[in-house]
């Protein structure tokens, strides 16, 4: 049954295989991180704010306790960015996830303003648009709360699954959206998804957009894609509170010591607020000052991340490059060509996916684990990898990229013979 | 029934208090905050951890996403202070007060290890040793914890009722502890009292201490109260997960820009980091080189510790002397005198805290709120106020302790009267 063509393709496959494998290597392509090239952009930060440097605009001591919503001026320079007014936008710690975290657990213990109890006393559900962000699915999965998933397409999530579903189950009290170069399919929300989003009706009164726009200002070229204003098409549609926007620098300036923001509309921020103060005294405002003596204002962070885009692009490029020429043509392999963010989603045939990453762990080199891009794990398909491009230098990402193209050609024609 | 002498003595004390109130003045008792003078001392902070520097002592990039735990180097500088195993110290974010929520949130959502199930499908109960912290009562509070007091004594919470209470009730899961210093009593927990505690048969499995060792390096003098090691002590009495520890910065370093810490036992700290993990990449390690390069160790922290001393303890020196001249032999106030910490509590006639504050309030020196050292806050005696002597320069302390001591007269001659 097997033509001749499928079993010489597989032993040419398998061949590079073992030659990629002799080679020992020991690449890591599974999280996006950014590259130590990219933290270097940064390194000011290192000796910011300066002998004698303390005080905010307004005149506070940032080194002392309060200031439980961040200093203003850190608000200005994201605001347009993250599409929430300065005064709506708090600065926070230094984890965009941690504020989702606690985002979560405030309305788990006490709902949300204008809801209807608290949502640990019910049975509740999150959409999950896939494939998706594996830290969102694991926290909402950590709080007992049940998902369900929703096919991505290139302009988001499928808008009429999810119209149906939520008109439907009142116990559907959320959906998770990176809105901007998505992680990983690197689409960003068309104008009628945003729209929808905003204004479609809702079982549930009290549903929330938890609105993670990680990716918010990382584009890889001077295209930029563009969202619309999810907070004031939200307004318009008469759901004023029905988004929680966050974003971080975490992808900007350090990872690990950026500054998060919660975003929402004033009765929102408010409400989060309140619960807040019970768990802190304030934010470390001294790293905020730090990030506006660094960035400066919106424009100086545009300036910053043309910086990252020139160092990132070249490897996005050369991941589009490699599996153009190994397996453009094939039909084994369909990928995404983000124009910024930090992954290409690399879908294979379908029962593949987690040979692809086995063949490849075993040849030396590391992927996220197949059906990450799910919840509980588990990619129904088995037919979607992430690839992270941004930590690896060039010249070891090529090899690793032409080490996974094989690792495909392998599987594919496996599963042909 | 007045005798002429209260009629006299409160006529006094109101001439005083409305001369005192004449200067216009406009003081703040009311938290415990450094001073800026002791901020200064951590300036260099300010320009760490400085050029080209990022890497900790194992040649981790401190900047990029990871290192859950924290880095190792800054658990081992309070590992002693904090009498807690380097290994099982983890040091993590600016505010242990969210270190603090984050645990009781992964109680309520997950029960804790070894217990009988999550805490939010029970009734529980928090024993609060009062007076204590208005913080911990606010957080226990907000979670729906019921909360009942136990007196404290100079050596701790009177141990004779908190036995009898554990023993007899299994909803009681928690005590909040303050065991060094003791907010705002200044009373360190003696042997015997850690002992029990670490000991004492409860009724509930999963009984668990919030040992929140704030003080623990904050002598006023080279007279240190020590206490005993807890860990050791529950690990020796057959309770080795009975204790969860905490700790910041925030009062050594900048108050808003510390590093906060998390130590139990192994069992605990898996526990905890497995949560931890869901909710964050990893805290700012950049933050804490920053802090190792600073402290440097155990002997520098001692050493930066000495010098708060110099500024703190004439502020304490300055209530004791002024409270005793003005107040010592009336009968109407008793205080502390603490050896560390930040607070002095002051005890006046039954039902008159409330109108102390008042009178203070309007002559223009602002207290912590009557009430605010017991839970919800509501002393029921109305007799204890909270002194934070730290924040003010000397002078103006001086000021404001002259103006409680003549406010507490009229309060009490008042009463009489």
């Amino acid at each position: 049954m097997t033509s001749q063509n499928v079993v010489d393709l597989h032993a040419k496959a398998r061949q590079d295989y073992e030659a990629f494998k002799a080679r020992g290597l020991k690449l890591d392509l599974t999280r996006g991180k950014p590259a130590p090239a990219q933290l270097d952009l940064s390194n000011e930060l290192l000796t910011l704010p300066g002998e004698g440097l303390y005080k905010s605009a307004d005149g506070t001591d940032l080194r002392n306790y309060g200031g439980l919503t961040g200093i203003p001026e850190m608000a200005e320079i994201f605001a347009e960015g993250l599409q929430v007014p300065a005064a709506q936008l708090l600065p926070l710690g230094n984890a965009s996830l941690a504020v989702m975290h606690d985002t979560l657990v405030y309305a788990l213990f006490n709902g949300v303003a204008g809801g209807e109890g608290r949502w640990i006393d019910q049975d509740i559900t999150f959409l999950c648009p896939v494939p998706g962000y594996d830290r969102h699915f694991a926290l909402t999965e950590r709080y007992g709360i049940k998902m369900v998933t929703v096919p991505m397409t290139d302009e988001g999530p499928d808008m009429d699954v999810v119209e149906e579903l939520v008109a439907g189950d009142a116990s559907i009290k959320g959906i998770w959206c990176v809105p901007k170069y998505s992680n990983p399919t690197g689409a960003s929300y068309g104008d009628e998804t945003v729209r929808r989003l905003a204004a479609m009706p809702t079982a549930a009164a009290d549903f929330r957009i938890f609105w993670d726009n990680a990716y918010a200002v990382h584009h890889l070229t001077d295209e930029h894609d563009e969202i619309l204003d999810v907070l004031a098409a939200a307004a318009e549609a008469g759901n004023p509170d029905r988004v929680f926007v966050f974003g971080s620098t975490s992808k900007v300036t350090f990872a690990g010591s950026g500054v998060a923001f919660f975003g929402s509309s004033a009765a929102n921020v408010k409400w989060f607020t309140g619960f807040l103060g019970k768990g802190t005294i304030g934010p470390d405002k001294i790293n905020q000052l730090r990030h506006v003596q660094f960035l400066k204002d919106s424009k100086g962070l545009a300036e910053h991340m043309r910086k990252h885009a020139e160092i990132v692009k070249p490897k996005f490029d050369a991941v589009e490059r490699i599996l153009s020429e190994r397996l453009g043509g094939t039909g084994l392999a369909t990928w995404t060509q983000p124009k910024g963010g930090y992954f290409v989603s690399l879908d294979v045939p379908e029962g593949t996916a987690q040979r692809v990453v086995e063949l490849a762990k075993e040849a030396g080199v590391a992927l996220t684990p197949a059906g990450a891009t799910h919840p509980y794990g588990d990619d129904p398909a088995d037919r979607t990898i992430r690839i992270a491009p941004t930590f690896p230098v060039l010249s070891e990402l090529e090899v690793a990229i032409e080490g996974l193209a094989t690792c495909v050609l392998v599987a594919g024609y496996e599963k042909q013979l």
